[in-house]
């Protein structure tokens, strides 16, 4: 159903916004695997509402407990289950929308879903919430991939109409890479992100909410990993992307660019550098035949506006079926693309793991 | 690995561009089911090419060849399996990329992924060819669907720069889809069609090809299918859109279009209609929650340019390592998204038919 | 890997012996259904060591903690978890086992399989705590499966040379379910159970342990569920069944017994009772061609007597590669059948729930 | 649903008794592994009839027709289909099962599964014909583990109350195997075997057939594969064992009569031999907590009777809901043991070889 995913990693999400708990079992890490504990909460934080003019004012510590699978911070093998609990709930905020529909909100959906016996309470197993253990599991994931040369950064491409500096060979460097990692607003182009802030800023006194774009690369990937057809990285990829809630669209390398250019643009063409076989440009975000190349792989990810927002709109009781207004007054992001950032990077590191370990080639490129 | 897809439904394609066939084994099917030959062989046919000014001069007569699963041309409800003899192969034509490797084709990751043991006659594995059987499976489903109800559409939304009208509460009308699914160059404006025709035969007799895009809705499909999480409906979907060769890019609703918008604007308002809820626009393409809303279910793909031009290309020799140049003379499409449509058309069908099975709430809805 | 289970429900179970908890995500359970709270914890009470002579010393509550999927008692239909801490560890009992393996256990395979880095405390993740979880979910699925006129009833077929009476057509009476539902020591014959117990007791005294069988039946399931091959209703409750500690064999019907049997005296002559189609005998265990005929679903399980001893054993160090002898000190069931009685139900009915379930003839047949 | 199997291997089998063609998709294998086809087609020797005594007087040539995946008879690491052509169908046989249910077959439950539209000829979709395609992959797998070391031999160990000797350490020798492997009826006591295949020529003279036992040992698997819980050894075997055509039951190691144990007879000792950590005994099957020892696998299978006997017998017409008798008089094997020996290699192997692909601990032993 909706909670299991993975060909040899297994990840499980369970919870709901008001629920005990919510949390994660993650099964098929390889054993022995030292995590280090302040980068995976450092990277959790990320994701954490920093309240503000940016963040929804629902704060959470959202400090994972581990159940099991974790001893002295080194991996078992055998399933980690991390617990987090939810402290901060109001739950009387959210009564009326068990007949009253938010607009672009799964209130009407998951109604006609579980025939009205979901819990419904800040959204409930639909809540952007369920993205903490989906970090969880990708900061561990992350880490086993570093320690191969594997990472992987993504920044804000675009807020509204305002847009960042593209993924380039040059800035995809080390150093950059380090940067993105530790931002809480991570932009290749300051000046871009301050404009982006200050029109979140904006549209939040406007009531309203924005979209945005986020470019993610995974840097150090070999060559030939992945499979024609159904098991392609993109497949892959997108199965798991499109699971994080708000996200509307997924492209590889130059994405819907593409449809718009002759062969002879959008072809990569082959080069030998150091010895090695690459390619001059990576319009095809480092996958051909849905296997690696050996290029970054990069991506994009659009997301709609936070469908809550406090201005009116026009709705239906769906119980009653008579049609009425609606002004949201729960908490909520304006814009939810900047905590969206280290999930975009733990689907990533996952879809990227997972790929590695289902290899018959040996997924242990250290 | 690669070859089998499906939560309900499995489809397990094989097959290389010049083995002995290329087919497909259906399996989950409900039992039943009365197939109309001349409407899947017709379907399969707007796959094929047509030689012409559009399409590849190689052409195969693609007869799916049934070997079980079929009594009388009613489902058995055991696996349905087609084959389709590979007629007209020319194999000579592809001994050099074993080694040189055609730019933005899967000539050099194949290699690597397979340690060079894959047969590369005509791309192989990797072959646009593989969606033959996809169509012929698709075709099922699109039956078994339709006679409940549910029914497929798609047109070439853009090639190149030109651009087909997209899809609206207006067009999708049962006229319309009926006029799309008996096109073999559908489109919207029939005007916009003359001008990507025309386009493709430019870039043809320029030695390039073409990318371009493609909108698909699913109409009637009802609401409360699908799940939060990792079974979403986009996910459903694009893991299947994505395993089609050449597509980049996968969008539902107004897609990429939503980040740059508000949430005001972006959010479609519920209304009631003859005692129905629905939603006066539609920018989420009928999913909220990753579960189906009632509404027109409608998602676009991205395709990039036939990899394969006659023009001379810069390359390398991947086992001798160095550089050199490359003019592809085999027989290739200038543009391969005329012949995706029916292939996108048959992701649809069996995306939408695997959720339905595989839903608790009944999958027969007829 | 190891923790995920399912077709259409998924369950992921986590946990070693002395970590924080163990506990279970169940994914795929239908919304809407009442759980009977009372009866949940006495299904699982049966599976808890009572102490006394049959049992191990170490007690715990093993009350489940419900973390998400269930308000006011009603499942939402999203994934339940429940938690089980772990409060009664001594885990200064087992340091020695990380070089010296116990003979039968998994001290060596677990030090294989994970490099050495596995929790082995308790018998780590390897531990007959793990049912637990299994009976939290089991106890879901049986009241699920209850609703519609499906029961499940297991009785201590064999303790060493004591053989409890079989079921029978006379035998398996609503009543007789009944009492075996509610029983700590379940058996068809009082005397039979009586000499059981006494032998436990007995082995015990002894140092010793002791393996027994048990059988389980299913009654209520219509026919037509199931499928031929890789599915079929044996090839799913046996990997379920394979997957408890302990568990070396799995047989349906009359099951080894057909191997010394002629064709006219295994075959089930069916017959017409109340206008059904029903069989006189059960020799297949209600599964023909992997599909239910409408029989109850009769089946067996083997279980090795507890690895775990007091007596002296020979065996090695296998960091040092050292012959030696060990006698176990730890707190062990002397016969963990009487335990496993509730374990195995639980296989039985979540594997019976998934059936009908992932069934296109619908599965709800109440 | 039926038709596909594996976690890293995918296998995927079609066809019908008297359909066009029986075969499979096997995917998932490791690329540049070189097939001896006369060992493999030898391999598929020992599963076809016959003809004589012993075997159904249905004889097909049984040669699978390579479609993709094999060039030069080197994998390609791309899907692998052959194909069997149904030669010797003779359908007028079955015309009458549509109604009236052979006892202990598929007729009934077949009908209701898939509500009368399944392919009733020659048993259709439940024929033991679908067998061949599962020994054409296990005949594959075989030999891609054998040149890393594993062998797989299996011997009847039953006939009706006939007993073969068991295997042990001192007859589990490359002779032995060697032996077994080339025998069409293999037994490791060749006066077991006469008497076992007069027994089988009486049982035909009765008009009736006869269940059987085979017993399969896997050498050479290091130790260390596999997981505990739902993917055990005994889990992942047993799945595909229950998936062959009259498998009725399933046991490792000593099975059943581990019930009857105390825990110091049960008990494995461990000891040091050549350096290397084994055990004295093997009791377990060479398994334990679902993980490989490194001693052999070791594992039995429990056939029922062949179902259609000419005998008379008493069953019902399913339709008209009428009691009748029924004497059958199709081809059919009196015993289906000696045919099913290279099916239970198959599994062994392919299960085997599953367990190494999908193992984080490299798959690559040789």
């Amino acid at each position: 159903m909706s909670s299991t995913w993975g060909n040899h990693i297994k990840i499980s999400i369970w919870g709901e916004s008001h629920s005990e708990s919510i949390g994660v079992v993650v099964d098929g890490l390889p054993s022995g695997e030292q995590i280090d504990w302040d980068e995976l909460l450092f990277f959790m934080e990320r994701r954490r509402s920093q309240g503000g003019a940016l963040d929804t004012p629902r704060k959470e510590s959202d400090l994972p407990q581990i159940q099991s699978g974790l001893l002295n911070h080194i991996t078992c093998g055998t399933p980690i289950c991390a617990l987090i609990p939810n402290e901060n709930t109001r739950s009387k905020d959210y009564s009326l929308f068990s007949q009253v529909a938010r607009p672009s909100h799964a209130d009407y959906t998951g109604a006609l879903r579980y025939n009205g016996y979901n819990d419904i309470r800040g959204g409930g197993h639909f809540s952007g919430r369920l993205t903490a253990p989906l970090v969880f599991a990708g900061g561990l994931a992350r880490q086993i991939l570093h320690r191969r040369g594997i990472s992987i950064a993504a920044h804000i491409a675009q807020i509204g109409t305002i847009w960042d500096d593209p993924f380039t060979a040059e800035n995809l460097t080390p150093q950059q890479i380090d940067v993105l990692n530790h931002s809480f607003f991570p932009v290749l182009n300051a000046q871009a992100g301050e404009q982006m802030q200050a029109r979140i800023t904006q549209v939040r006194s406007q009531k309203d909410s924005i979209g945005g774009m986020i470019q993610c690369a995974v840097l150090g990937i070999p060559g030939g990993y992945g499979d024609p057809l159904f098991d392609s990285v993109e497949s892959r990829l997108s199965s798991l992307l499109f699971s994080i809630p708000a996200v509307k669209g997924v492209s590889f390398g130059d994405g819907f660019a593409l449809c718009s250019m002759v062969g002879s643009e959008a072809n990569d063409p082959f080069s030998i550098r150091d010895g090695k076989v690459v390619t001059d440009t990576n319009r095809n975000g480092g996958i051909l035949g849905g296997i690696t190349t050996g290029m970054p792989v990069v991506f994009q990810c659009a997301f709609k506006p936070t469908a809550s927002i406090a201005k009116e709109q026009k709705t239906v009781n769906f119980v009653t079926k008579e049609e009425t207004t609606l002004a949201i007054t729960g908490r909520h992001d304006p814009c939810i693309v900047r905590r969206a950032v280290p999930v975009v990077e733990s689907a990533a590191a996952l879809a990227v793991l997972d790929l590695l370990l289902s290899s018959d080639r040996g997924w242990n490129i250290r």
